[in-house]
């Protein structure tokens, strides 16, 4: 089991007091010890920060902590192995770029069998589950659609029947993104909150920290959080359920037919 | 004008001496503030760090030089820009998978018309002719090259050809790693030196400081960097000639018939 965290915001903001949160879950008020990952967007291109050591214990992490880089949408990840083994190569996110764009994906679970799917374009640099179901996926989204559809549900519906057919093999929770849109998949384990006009107070529950999000926003912020667990414990989260695909645009969750 | 530099290495080596001598020309020795970036190879993985920011006023880079990540592969760069805005997405090393390694590169240079050559399977994400020439270099590379092949030397000679073909169009001098090993080709400012034992002492041109390598080293350790412009002033750097096409593996050059 891993922990997985996602933002996707109206308007650049940083992940510092959620990020804070869960790196506690790596190695101190959790077992996720075995690495952690984290990409940011910047318009099409994304900075990524791997390290295969505990969050807790990881300068690179302290350093997210500190410096507040601001992203419209980011995806973290603190590990704990149960297939490949503890190394950079198996820590997520994955990337891969396809149409020019940056993607990003991270993923909680097990896959037993998909090693035996063929891969054509993308194959895995590392030896997880999770990096040959990511590549599985770019693969076909890949062979389907040569260019960016010109109506953008055609690609999420694609996504989700993907998400459908992986979950047949176990447990798949993840967030992706092609730099645009962030998407969720639950199989367990996944929810998420809105934050918008008024902010309030919020507390972590791993650290006990409160923040007041009237310090740090204003007015037309909107920011969506996509976590493994609660993070706080004042607010209400949604709860996705088993199977449910989720699409994330400009802080909001965005309603479509699947 | 841009400026790289890159280590190979026989052992896990940190670059944070030449590294140091590097960042003071993003900004202060140097002109070159649009942007910094590093990546290390770990395995067949590979650590990037990008920074849109000059690399004397970044803290990632300051990271970088305080805790001593350890690589038997590394390419950076920092940026003047000339075509292509400052932003993440046009900051070297680019990287893209091939064969289930991580390739990357950086470039130092100009090339003009080079956005009107075909592309099929990898597409930049930023606007830099440098990514541009990388995604058809790595097209070609993929169209001749299935799989890695047998007989490396292929391979190598194959990626000379294509570095010639490219510096028609202008200033070509480049780094570029396969996981296995570093390539160097150069149009115009491109060096090397090659330590081993017995090792010595050395001052950084850029700051004055001085390292004596006996306190950083074992007897077995080979260790090459490369870069545009000789980092120290009391040792002898082999300076690359135009056209020139240099292979190391394991912290040595290695001869070859091209």
């Amino acid at each position: 089991m891993c922990e997985l965290l996602g933002l996707n915001a109206n308007t650049p903001t940083d992940i510092c007091f959620s990020f804070t949160g869960l790196v506690q879950r790596g190695g101190r008020t959790g077992p996720h010890k075995d690495g952690w990952g984290i990409s940011m967007y910047e318009g099409r291109g994304s900075r990524s920060f791997h390290d295969p050591r505990p969050s807790v214990a990881s300068e690179v992490a302290d350093l997210i902590q500190k410096h507040a880089i601001k992203s419209n949408i980011i995806i973290s990840h603190i590990r704990q192995a149960n297939r490949g083994r503890v190394c950079l190569e198996n820590t997520h996110p994955f990337d891969r770029e396809l149409w020019g764009c940056s993607w990003v994906f991270a993923h909680n679970g097990q896959l037993k069998g998909i090693k035996k799917w063929p891969l054509e374009f993308y194959k895995p640099i590392g030896t997880t589950d999770s990096e040959y179901a990511f590549c599985w996926m770019m693969d076909q989204i890949r062979r389907e659609f040569t260019e960016p559809p010109g109506r953008p549900q055609a690609l999420w519906r694609f996504i989700k029947g993907l998400a459908d057919q992986i979950s047949e093999l176990g447990i798949f929770s993840f967030l992706l993104s092609d730099s645009k849109y962030l998407y969720a998949h639950c199989s367990n384990n996944m929810c998420w909150i809105t934050r918008r006009h008024p902010f309030g107070v919020a507390k972590l529950i791993d650290t006990g920290d409160t923040i007041d999000f009237r310090d740090h926003t204003t007015e037309e912020d909107v920011v969506t959080v996509i976590t493994s667990k609660e993070l706080t414990s004042d607010e209400t989260w949604n709860v996705m359920e088993k199977g449910e695909f989720q699409v994330f645009r400009n802080g909001e969750p965005i309603n479509f037919r699947t």
